[in-house]
């Protein structure tokens, strides 16, 4: 039988820490990712992932109670309306949030054994970053890596972005342009820079391989730090400037898999 | 040498017309989009479009003055900061905001000489309108229907993120199912419905005939309705359910372009 608390005072530790991580799109003190829908709780429910708590608002408690009916070791607490939409990160709150520890990968699990590395490189939309994780994992990437500098793939906009892929594909955040390098070396990666309109076309180039690729962010394209010993690839396009950055990635991934031969 | 007006009443019936539409997510009562960037400001003066009026804020004055020097018969109208602020539609507005007339397009225009024709049905993130719109036109879509119960491509969120597109690429709006339908037959085109995973794959499908293809919202998919006499056609994917609607559209674009050797 599941155990249910009830939280109702906003200076509750759990509840505060909560807040901030929401505020900040980043996890909580704890180390622990927010993720809010339904769809997201069933995500979870469905793999690996240790849940930590999930807080339910009262109007969504019985709802929220039926999904956890088969797991009755999860810890779940009611926090009442007006003080769960105060904690949220979502603006329309389908009054449930998961706090949940994502998966610690290392750049060994993000290579896997035929490299197809996604780096992001100071995109700051949440929305893009998500996008790029679901279709990393739809298109068979063996990783991701978000540079320092990038938003954090546990900003809750990116994990809803995602629709869950965030706690599937292996990836790293946070690493600095010397230590993204250092990795490519030791694995042997041929990596290339995704550029608006210099270089190879993507469908010449060879994504078989193993390799990396970088997606810089709209405004400044990939960093000079970063684009250092790479070769440029890009989309042959007919007429604009440049894709959006999670568009860009999208289709150097379903070309990747076209080269790679693995549609299913 | 430009003239300057200066707005300073929030009873000014210009004014409530903007923060109507910026609000409503739609056009002016008298029929104009709203643009609210540098970036489009400068994509709408290198366009042919009609521009009613820009308004800028007193602090982005000067900055806007400078871009239309070369434009004299432009009206030009600033706005104390505040009260600009109260009428934008976004956060954290750049201090202008261009009303433009967009183009008038028929079917006609929409399907070009050899129709490749995006439908969205149903699609209500304005950000996916706008990516979709820009991928249309870097390759080489014939146009884009909005159907009915759709958001609008003059949305200025949608507007943003087609980074000007929603201007160049032709377009209706706002056509019911049998309009549509009735166009296609008219038109002599294949119409394919993108789905999660039934039907032709992407790059099986015939797209270098004159076709469609319809991209319907996440939640519900393709409608009953216009789903009626179409062929299925799916992107392969190795693992999710499906794809960001935009992200699909954009990789039907690009294997569309691979298939029509329309590439640059």
């Amino acid at each position: 039988m599941l155990k249910v608390e009830t939280l109702t005072s906003p200076r509750n530790p759990l509840l505060m820490d909560v807040r901030r991580a929401a505020r900040a799109g980043s996890l909580t003190e704890n180390g622990c990712c927010l993720a809010e829908s339904f769809h997201l709780l069933d995500e979870i429910l469905r793999g690996d992932c240790r849940v930590e708590v999930v807080l339910a608002s009262q109007s969504a408690s019985t709802e929220v109670q039926l999904r956890l009916r088969t797991r009755p070791a999860v810890r779940m607490a009611v926090v009442p309306d007006r003080l769960f939409d105060a904690v949220a990160a979502t603006e329309a709150s389908q009054g449930v949030m998961v706090l949940v520890r994502p998966p610690a990968w290392t750049l060994e699990h993000v290579f896997g054994k035929l490299p197809l590395v996604m780096v992001l490189d100071g995109i700051q939309d949440p929305g893009n970053a998500g996008a790029i994780l679901r279709a990393a994992e739809a298109f068979g990437a063996s990783g991701l890596i978000f540079a320092r500098g990038t938003v954090s793939p546990y900003n809750p906009k990116a994990v809803r972005a995602s629709a869950g892929s965030v706690f599937r594909v292996p990836l790293v955040q946070g690493l600095a342009a010397e230590e993204i390098q250092a990795g490519f070396t030791r694995g042997n990666l041929t990596v290339y820079a995704s550029v608006p309109k210099q270089g190879q076309a993507v469908h010449v180039a060879d994504l078989a391989r193993a390799c990396a690729v970088i997606i810089g962010s709209e405004g400044r394209g990939v960093s000079d730090r970063l684009r250092e010993g790479t070769t440029a690839l890009h989309i042959p396009t007919a007429s604009v400037e440049s894709l959006n950055a999670a568009m860009a990635a999208g289709i150097v991934l379903y070309e990747a898999q076209r080269q790679r031969g693995g549609r299913p």
